[in-house]
């Protein structure tokens, strides 16, 4: 282990000859500069080719291929996590714990590197270890047993609290606690499949009852989400000081929301179908470790906030416990697809402000005792910054639809229509690192299975024109 | 099928020859009029033998044994229902649907009656067949994927609500909407499992600041479990007409709470620490179909309140959607234990008492396309009548401590205490039929991990005397 230390963040942190930004590939797509998928990263998916008649299995990202870490396992000894590989999910690997973790990276990047004897005979199996990643069917990377959503954006907490309680908008409990409920596990979909616009019970303000219809106010939320690796057993709570060795990695999460439904139901224990109609992750999980370089402090509190209690305190977690993550949306609607219109970007914000970290999320989530098990998944909640582009959600950023997005073409967003599709992209970069990127998490709105409602749709009164 | 009109409910239900009740079986306590398993019941579970290497399967209660239903599948063909027994879950078993459940519950009632050839057979076959149920360890009955809490209760959301908004008791959209939310299901424990109390932050309202330590307020919740038999594709509704038949059966569930905790933490997004560090279920799981005599109109609305939305409206539900099935808790502190007292029942409700029936509440949750699978959970939420002695929690039966309520022995409780331990009981029973049990769902409580604080426990200011 090496260490290194930054003028910017002033603090000390591991890092080690994995991060070299000097290691080359020899599969040279991943030594473009661009790419999210450098021998620095190697994000863990699960993925099946689409001619082939092998079951589903752990592969890793690597430039535009996919390594088939099982089948390279069957050459070279790839430890138990190798072993672990050979399975549909993550979640045996996820089992193993951050050292077994450590040791595969290690032996996938002199398996992929340019350096040494294994890297050689690698490059003469290329092609039965490697996949072309648009040959490839890319699956949830993992069974998840229970999903939990935070709601750890200061931001996105007081701007979303403006909209459905303007008297109160920033509860009393939030700097205090690590706001977080559970969401639906079952409805757990990967990038690139699409979603059904949902019907549900909405009231408008105005109205005297509630209607059921398709919802009229569809929205994405920018998430970062996190893998449980290791497990606590029921009644026993992981210390913050620990908390980091049990998650696995992070990844992009689309909260989809239907805001004219969870206005209706929220009240008084919290979303419900409003959400669990569909969340969408992206398929690579990219480890901690590889994110070592792109640590940043916690949340710097405003003047007067209070500090974390014990249980939520540690000295490594206020120095090192954000991650410098950048998180973006893109956009695309039927008419620009149609048009050969590419997506815009509507969005941009950065993992660092959010309030609470994700060891923090961990810690409070079992302080109570409550078990996590190998491959459950919680999120971040929305990543919204304080600047008016850094908005996560479109609730934020059209302010409930009444400062709709001008879209390429004179198209109008208020909220999300049939056929839009919504693209998130997350990547870390630093000076004197390589980039390490989280890919692309994409789903695409489809129509409600029934007969479409009168009045569907957001009417527009004014218009903000959208940075891209 | 024959079908039997009723006097008192008015409507016309299907009820066969499984439901006669001059059935008999072979083994003795299976015709003891007290039991909660006679032949007409036949719920599953899961067990596995105390002395035995054989691994856990589905077994069925009648009387104080347990049939052992693979064994039985190995001499008798019961169809794949019978095949689908030889698992450690139900899950494979729920996932076939009705007409499969119906069929091995004929067969069953074939083998542990007392005509015909089959129950000869199996008689002499009884000592491999069958365990007796103390020797036997109950698993969880299903693997179970997501799990959702419902509030179905008037009456207990009346309640609690004007506990924790005593200016806003029941929120506009009870009426419309059966209130639900997403729980935990790694914390989902069988009946016998001791129950650890969960430490969390809480703030007195005279607090400047919260604290973290044991929960103060440690409640139960007196629910009705259902488990999901064959699910539902994502974005695919199931229709109200269609929701019973969705649905494998009921259990008991006692969803635990800390209501500091509660009140702390639960804006804006719902309950989350407070009740995910334990939920205990009931071993057996009575399907439907043995429920069939005990079906019962939807609750009587009041007056005003507003008819059912259409996809929430079936005249089959409106007559029958209701089961009366009485639900009872019974509470024994370490020192009732101590000095050989036994259990005191604090309360007995009844689930005709809830205002959303769960074929309601299962077409609710997939209105909006959510994917339900087979092995999934919903609870009823707390079930409380509109009388006093029916509050199905000691937040309503104690007037959150204030009211505490006296055990034998001259102990009081506002909440629970470390030690004591709760059981729930849910029946059936009407003229004509036999009962119909759901067994016993038990849980004692241990103290917190870690040292306890000072203050904790519940002063007492008034005390009510306990029926029993």
């Amino acid at each position: 282990m090496t260490s290194a230390r930054w003028d910017c963040f002033d603090m000390t942190i591991e890092i080690n000859e994995t991060h070299d930004p000097s290691l080359q590939s020899w599969i040279e797509s991943a030594n473009d500069p661009a790419t999210d998928f450098p021998l620095q990263n190697l994000p863990f998916g699960v993925f099946r080719r689409k001619q082939g008649v092998e079951p589903p299995r752990v592969g890793v990202a690597i430039g535009d291929r996919i390594l088939d870490v099982a089948r390279a396992h069957r050459y070279w000894d790839l430890g138990e996590a190798g072993a672990a590989c050979d399975a549909p999910m993550l979640n045996p690997l996820m089992a193993l714990g951050a050292p077994a973790w450590s040791e595969v990276r290690r032996a996938l990047q002199s398996l992929l590197g340019t350096r040494g004897l294994m890297a050689t005979a690698a490059r003469e199996h290329a092609d039965e270890l490697l996949v072309p990643q648009d040959q490839a069917e890319l699956r949830l990377p993992a069974q998840i047993g229970d999903y939990t959503d935070f709601y750890a954006s200061v931001h996105h907490a007081t701007n979303v609290g403006a909209m459905f309680r303007p008297d109160n908008p920033l509860l009393p409990n939030y700097k205090w606690v690590p706001i977080g409920y559970h969401g639906r596990a079952s409805s757990i979909v990967v990038s690139g499949n699409p979603v059904r616009r949902p019907a549900g019970q909405r009231k408008a303000p105005d109205a005297a009852e509630p209607s059921f219809g398709p919802s009229r106010q569809l929205d994405y939320e920018l998430e970062l989400g996190a893998f449980v690796g290791p497990g606590n057993p029921l009644g026993e709570s992981v210390p913050l000081a620990d908390a980091e060795s049990r998650i696995f990695g992070v990844c992009l999460v689309n909260d989809w929301s239907a805001r004219d439904v969870q206005a209706w139901e929220y009240q008084p224990l919290g979303p419900f179908l409003a959400k669990n109609f569909a969340t969408t992750i992206g398929p690579w999980v990219v480890t901690l470790e590889a994110l070592a370089p792109f640590r940043a402090p916690v949340f710097r509190r405003a003047e007067g906030d209070p500090a974390p209690l014990p249980h939520l305190f540690d000295p490594s977690n206020e120095t090192q416990g954000g991650l410098a993550v950048t998180l973006e949306v893109w956009l695309r609607s039927e008419a620009m697809r149609a048009a050969g219109t590419e997506a815009v970007r509507v969005s941009h914000g950065s993992f660092v402000d959010m309030y609470w970290t994700l060891a923090q999320m961990l810690a409070h989530h079992t302080s109570n005792g409550c078990n996590l098990r190998p491959g459950d998944l919680f999120a971040s909640g929305t990543v919204s910054g304080a600047t008016a582009d850094s908005r996560g959600c479109l609730l934020e950023l059209t302010r409930r639809g009444k400062e709709p997005l001008a879209l390429p073409g004179g198209e109008q967003r208020g909220f999300l229509e049939d056929g839009d599709e919504v693209i998130l992209a997350g990547w870390a970069e630093r000076d004197g690192f390589r980039r390490v990127g989280l890919g692309r998490c994409a789903g695409r709105i489809l129509p409600t299975g029934g007969a479409p409602q009168p009045g569907d749709g957001t009417p527009a009164t004014s218009v903000r024109r959208v940075e891209s």
